[in-house]
């Protein structure tokens, strides 16, 4: 049976939705591939492949600007409705995030090239542990994403609280290292800010998992939880047992 | 002469609009005041004021949710074309930014509150000077937004090469002070933290004017120019001088 008019068009903006998600999922895998590449540089203290995710990046910033358009477009040509459009300014806000996501990640990439030039006193083990941890839960976005799966999508929220976790550790244990020896300072200071990267790479990850929920649900999570950066009070901390 | 119906729709748009764009010009005006409020705090040592600005940001936050419930109801009923859309589009990303710029004001307010906590054994200077030169160009920039003036964006945006300039010096400064006596560490750490979130302020308010300029011209700006923070390579170069 041919479809009706109707059905054409509504085939058709599936079509676009699809070509739109597909970007999406391009520059989430490109993103994710740019961290993980990030966290083997640092640890095989690599700065070629450094430099080759600094550049690779930019693959990242292209898809997004694509996105942008077709969201435009879309919006103009389609004038989408309800969950459609609730799917399209999703799409726009989840390729800021990515984007983000792969700024980030060349960020690390870059102080990589950085901390290669400085004598490392201690091995940071904690950094590929980290970036373990928020390479998994981008991973799961993505595919809570691909599947538009809302509980998914809640799970992989939930364990950015696990990240921080683990970043706030990390920042007590650099601060550490740097009292113990001033010798230590300028590769912490890079490790530190690599893990605050790391630890922003999760909050945005944690941005597009909402964005999943909010297409599937049309409403935000309900559960509340502070997203983020704890050191300020562990810095006071230990900055107070070191001058006692 | 009474107007004709389509005038009539006309007009109800561009109240629309108009409520969105006071919506943004309120948001950038809170988000300006916390950033002058937070470097105030940290120049006076005062705590309570910091807690208050921290509290403050959950304003900039609801007013950020408003325009993204505006731009999808004027999206769905309005179905704005070209420079409309434009407008509508540009208002989302806006508003986004400010929201990063009240985050980034919160965080230094919050490492206001734990440098209190320390000693401060040299004055910072740098500090104020930075948020200060960030202050003027949001300042610019939110004046380029409310006139609709793309070259008032572009000098604004060319500025924050100074604002990055400035952040490089103060970062080699602040590592310097930390290799310098070990008693630094934790207030310069804290100062590095704060400097960083001025850095990425000013790309936040960049990314407004490119967003001015799209508004008016429906182009990006051309000029092109590598944003952000340069501290990887000297952080290098002092590591350098200290290990040689």
């Amino acid at each position: 049976m041919p479809p009706l008019p109707s059905e054409h068009i509504v085939k058709s903006y599936d079509e676009e939705l699809a070509r739109l998600t597909g970007e999406i999922q391009r520059m989430g895998d490109l993103a994710l591939k740019e961290l993980e590449a990030a966290i083997a540089a640092v640890v095989e203290r690599d700065s070629d492949s450094a430099e080759r995710i600094v550049e690779s990046d930019k693959e990242v910033d292209a898809l997004e600007n694509e996105v942008g358009q077709d969201v435009i477009r879309l919006l103009a040509l389609r004038q989408p409705m309800a969950r459609d459009l609730r799917e399209v300014m999703a799409a726009l806000r989840i390729s800021s995030d990515i984007e983000r996501i792969g700024d980030y990640a060349a960020n690390v990439a870059k102080r990589a090239i950085a901390l290669n030039r400085v004598e490392l006193v201690r091995p940071v083990f904690s950094l590929p542990r980290l970036g373990k941890l928020a390479a998994e839960i981008i991973s799961e976005v993505l595919l809570s994403y691909r599947d538009r799966d809302a509980d998914r999508a809640l799970l992989a929220w939930a364990r950015d609280e696990e990240l921080d976790g683990l970043y706030t550790g990390m920042f007590r244990e650099l601060l550490t290292y740097m009292m113990e020896d001033p010798r230590n300072i300028t590769a912490c200071t890079h490790l530190l800010f690599m893990a605050k990267n790391i630890e922003r790479i999760g909050d945005h990850a944690t941005n597009i998992a909402e964005n999943v929920y909010f297409i599937v649900h049309g409403t935000q999570i309900a559960q509340t939880r502070r997203k983020g950066d704890n050191t300020a009070s562990v810095v006071a901390k230990v900055g107070t047992g070191k001058s006692a």
